[in-house]
């Protein structure tokens, strides 16, 4: 059986994320269906990334395995013929060696969280971005983010339903610039727990809005205790906008 | 009776473009209601720049005669809070001259055209942008701009129903530049013809997929003839990224 991987792009606005839900349709069940419906069989899709309703994506990486070969280009076209009209696109199909895996082989998974810093709500990235009407400080959340880097114990920033077995995770990059209103988070880490870069986020915003000074963000890193953590930020702010995985 | 301008950003999806229409909602209508609700009066809105059904604005400049004096600060967050949930948003207000005049006081308008040059349809950009599947040779594409510079006869690129006196305009830049999957048009000038720039985009990607050479380009401005021009590229690539008014 031939396994294949697609880079996929989505909206994640109308969807209640990736994983099948009790209520509301899937990312997940929308593309295994637009797949399904021409390849002639059901097949079950598996992603790198989970992303929670509302967390869009320019780059996930997904696999799945096909009765038969197909032409990757024809894979590509007839599933976005059949994906209409979601707001879900593949990007790219290749084969791949049947011992890959979207989620197991990712080395690496990086995450831009975008904040629009200014007292007008969006009007054209409305649902692609956080609104925060109070200015916020992004050297100070620079600051604050360059305490949470490195290998910790994210306790404090992880959902209380993250299914992980260890709460030890090593943050490889957690950048804060500013271009104008937006201020831009980017994210990476081999993995991370559930809702950590949001938690993250939320976190920094209680920093960049002179609620919480730089060391009160390392006593909550330091406390190991989720009621330590600011407001969870939004999900409309949420990219996953890449997967590394190992050369060849 | 003060005047006042508002700086305004829109996504066009659902309006039928700025101007009041006999069918559908106008940006214009959206924003002389949300303000007739605070004023507690009729206002009428000018703008520098009437943009069709579906096209946006980053930056779209109006003015407006208020009965009496506001703050400008509440005039903005007033405007904001009655223009909900439509997708327009007011970023700044002030107090300006009575001779102030958003459309006739303006020296130059600029545009931005973007469009997806892939084979995907757009998930995350999906009515932001002109979706191209063939491959696009943007170089070709700037070197036929670079032959629609200046001052011309723009006959051939105006539409039908324009309301111009005269053909004539100055096109002052016309760049084309890509960035991965995307190329983008930038496009400024005292003033365009109606459906001018998305003429000049239609005609550019007929030159940038081959079909037409850039001595063609050139032929059809010179033929001076609507008939002459390429197909009309889309609203949903089309931005107003801002309007230049003269110093003080």
């Amino acid at each position: 059986m031939p396994r294949y991987r697609l880079v996929v792009e989505y909206d994640g606005t109308p969807f209640s994320g990736w994983q099948h839900q009790q209520n509301g349709r899937s990312v997940q069940e929308a593309l295994e269906t637009a797949l399904a419906r021409f390849l002639g069989e059901a097949v079950r899709v598996y992603c790198a990334g989970r992303t929670d309703t509302g967390v869009h994506a320019t780059h996930q990486v997904v696999h799945f395995d096909a009765a038969r070969a197909w032409r990757t280009d024809t894979l590509r076209d007839a599933a976005n013929a059949h994906l209409r009209p979601d707001p879900v696109a593949v990007l790219s199909a290749e084969e791949v060696a049947e011992t890959f895996h979207a989620r197991v082989s990712a080395i690496r998974r990086h995450y831009l969280y975008r904040i629009l810093d200014r007292r007008a709500p969006p009007a054209l990235d409305r649902f692609r971005v956080w609104h925060v009407p109070r200015r916020l400080d992004a050297a100070v959340m620079g600051e604050a983010a360059g305490m949470l880097l490195g290998r910790h114990d994210f306790t404090t920033f992880r959902a209380s339903q993250c299914q992980a077995n260890s709460p030890v995770r090593t943050l490889e990059r957690l950048d804060v610039s500013r271009a104008g209103d937006e201020i831009r988070i980017a994210a990476s880490a081999r993995s991370f727990l559930h809702s950590q870069v949001r938690s993250l986020v939320g976190t920094l915003a209680q920093a960049g809005a002179g609620r919480w000074s730089v060391a009160q963000v390392r006593a909550a890193l330091d406390a190991r205790d989720r009621a330590a953590c600011g407001p969870l930020a939004p999900p409309e702010g949420l990219t996953l906008v890449g997967v590394d995985y190992p050369e060849g």
